[in-house]
């Protein structure tokens, strides 16, 4: 047990934001770590001590890790949060933490290590019997062999070239006719792109979700989970809309999954908040994908559905304290889903669309949260991910949370830059998406760009003059007049001018 | 059943916001009513349509019953939300709506008539053996009588003349010894204030909780309880700060006092939301005080517990449709905690301090809800209740909503009035407040002005330019200079200069 007094964020944006607003509430110092190109930003205002580390890459600054490490030791730091991406999955800087003698709020070396590498991980859970997609366990070169090991996989197959990338290589097969020729095809494919032939093969998911399992592991040896998220709503592997619970799963499901992910869990002895990926296809078969080993972006959607603060719960599991639950304890109350607000041009192929926040107003009220790292008029940085915000809503059940996220999208003023919450909004209006008959290829099979210009505006009518002179009419004389003016009724339909495009 | 398409918020502020949002996310189209006061409100601009109605008093405006009946009929509106305050207990504005073809999103009159008479009230709900606070059913003058009254109900005892108000001809008798001489000097006192020396005696509650529960009834004879709110932190008789669940009762009082609570609300054949008022003495007794016919303020409170949309059951309800849920379906989850923001003074007895919101900043992350009626620049009309906003935080447990309202008011900024932020700082780190042992008395027995010039700023120490120097010394050479201020390491303590005063 080790009382946490100072917590260094070595991260930006809304986590360096979500991070340091739990940390104040449990009465911990922050220290904001900052590039040049973040000298205003909002997290660095925010919190109690901020130190500008380098350059705006993120190579110049938020990578940097010994300098990181060094502000820690000036600054008497207790800890560092490294957030998600940049140093949070770096087993080498969680080792130099550790050898700083500092606290890492994250997993040990050794685990982020053996997660980060998938044919270890697979190896290491394999006594666990967690389910992979079928295949082959190295890379093969011979058709023959490869053909009885794609005959057992049973077809549809993939072939994928073992040094290709990007879908380059890559093979779809229907049937065992086919399969030679293809494979032949793949080989000599590969051989010629990477000047390696070898292939992998391994069963063909037609109409996979993306389904991941919260899990959390303390210090004692205690590892429960916190039900699944599902992201199948992605655009060039991204995820752009989550949600907890997920519409597909039934309970003996979400029992069996959180059981294997607590396993996955156990193979690499996990300490603190990860998330456990798996590919559901179907027939609601599930296949283990990855391990992050990090707080992840669509964290608040778990937040929202067990009461719990994830970020407080990294804080006390990296103190040392065990676990003030079980799993017995943990149950789903409501729906949550999240809507990433990134400033790109839906229309325009996702593309980034950088530039000033001219006009920034939140939606407010029941049932919605905002984590975001701008204010009105700052200036999106080019040097990083562009996310803006995200937006998340709550209800009762997954009709009310899609209620108020499609409110809060109207609700929110974006101006200055395109953001992706028109694309949300087509979304979660969208049939397949309200059914919750959906899958990661839910873009590419549905989504056009014209279908944001197809959502025109139903703007209310100006009644305006004519209804102003029969109320004026209408009312004199009846409840007395004050003042000239106290009669004018006039209608106001401005508000939708002033919507989000 | 009647499906309602379009509403009308007879209100203004934070609550016709808070009643439009929910409207929006049922898809039911919005109409504002505004004053010339309000014309840039936000209320205005958020509604579908909005309409002048009058001058800047309630009495010109707000208040007009006929007038906005009248615009329903222009508009084509079914349905008539009145928010609190204003209207929302006007009997007679009920049955106007009611015979102008409308809904009025509330119970019947004759409920809100029935439960605005505390007398007819308490006879309503005699037969269900409801506790109230034991004493004179009618008031009288006679002193033997009195006297063997009091000795019944037990001393201390409360000497209320019947005729006053304002604490004016009330007594405390401690014991019956000096009964006869202060029942006298009561009479008297009464006689010459008031011209009627005619007296209540009743059981004096030194030290009162103030716990309502809040119900809800739907049109075919369903009522439910979802539970109690606290509300007794209050300056001047008014509730500043309100939470869910209180910290005394048990489950065995609450579940006493909800079964009370709705018997109330049978008695008077109650539809849609109510809250049923009690006080709470120190040995746990309760004692009815009177229904509140409306929707609460503090409702929120009650929303974050049990994840209910409480102005969508209204909504509901009116339709005719039958509450969704029993009673065994309804749990707690979590706490919650409402601050009234109010543009009040508390150094100087919490005199309304109106004026222009200079800079207005919400806090925001997990577990923080502002339901308010203002952004950056507007003016507080002196018109109406100078109340700027409810920041509500919510947590799994009370010392975790605690410790977010704690963060959510230093995140909070506020500048050009002043406000009861200060004083919510104060109550929630009060050790009265924290153990859960208080009472209405709290101000009056705790709080001086001077104790919020105590709170003093422990502003973190400026680092700065030697902390530079250092880092800059240290770090050289060590990742490489990518460029000439790359290295540059400042600490930025100026937060705190933009905080909260």
């Amino acid at each position: 047990m080790r009382k946490i007094n100072k917590i260094l964020i070595a991260n930006r944006g809304e986590i360096a934001l979500r991070v340091m607003r739990t940390a104040k509430e449990m009465g911990i110092k922050t220290v904001a770590v900052y590039s040049e190109a973040d000298r205003n930003a909002l997290h660095v205002r925010f919190a109690d001590e901020a130190v500008c580390v380098g350059g705006p890459k993120s190579s110049e600054s938020y990578l940097r890790g010994d300098v990181i490490i060094d502000v820690c030791k000036q600054l008497g730091v207790d800890a560092i949060h490294p957030g998600y991406g940049f140093l949070s999955e770096n087993a080498g800087f969680a080792q130099k933490v550790k050898e700083a003698g500092l606290i890492f709020i994250g997993p040990s070396p050794e685990a982020i290590e053996l997660m980060g590498s998938k044919l270890a991980a697979k190896a290491a859970v394999s006594k666990y019997n967690i389910p992979m997609v079928p295949g082959t366990e190295e890379a093969i070169t011979d058709v023959e062999a490869a053909k009885v090991i794609a005959t057992e996989v049973g077809f549809p197959i993939l072939i994928k070239a073992s040094a290709g990338g990007g879908g380059k290589g890559m093979r779809i097969v229907e049937s065992v006719h086919q399969f030679e020729e293809q494979m032949q095809m793949a080989v000599s494919e590969a051989t010629s792109a990477f000047g390696d032939g070898s292939v992998f093969i391994e069963k063909y998911i037609g109409s996979p979700r993306h389904i991941e399992i919260q899990v959390l592991g303390d210090t004692h040896g205690n590892i429960v989970h916190l039900f699944e998220r599902e992201c199948s709503i992605q655009r060039r592997h991204q995820k752009v809309v989550e949600e907890a619970p997920s519409s597909v799963l039934t309970p003996e499901l979400r029992d069996e999954m959180g059981r294997c992910a607590v396993n996955v869990a156990k193979a690499c002895d996990y300490i603190g908040a990860g998330t456990v990926e798996f590919l559901l296809d179907e027939n609601l078969n599930f296949y283990f994908l990855e391990m992050n080993t990090r707080l992840q972006v669509e964290h608040p959607v778990t937040e929202q559905i067990t009461g719990l603060d994830l970020v407080k719960e990294q804080i006390l599991i990296a103190e040392g304290n065990p676990l003030s639950f079980a799993q017995e304890d943990l149950q789903i109350n409501g729906h949550a889903l999240e809507l990433r607000v990134y400033a790109e041009d839906p229309a325009n192929n996702f593309l980034p669309d950088i530039g000033k926040l001219v006009t920034y107003k939140r939606p407010q009220g029941l049932g919605v949260r905002i984590d975001d790292g701008f204010e009105q008029g700052m200036e999106i940085p080019i040097y990083y991910d562009p996310m803006i915000a995200k937006l998340v809503t709550f209800g009762k059940d997954r009709q009310e949370a899609i209620d108020k996220m499609l409110r809060a999208i109207d609700e929110y003023v974006i101006t200055g830059i395109e953001t992706t919450l028109p694309f949300g909004k087509y979304v979660l209006q969208h049939e397949a998406f309200v059914s919750g008959n959906f899958d990661t290829k839910f873009i590419e099979r549905y989504f056009t760009p014209e279908d944001l210009n197809l959502e025109l505006d139903e703007a209310s009518e100006e009644i305006g003059v004519a209804l102003t002179a029969m109320l004026l009419n209408d009312n004199k004389g009846k409840s007395g007049a004050v003042n000239s003016n106290s009669h004018t009724a006039t209608v106001n339909s401005n508000w939708r001018k002033n919507r989000v495009r």
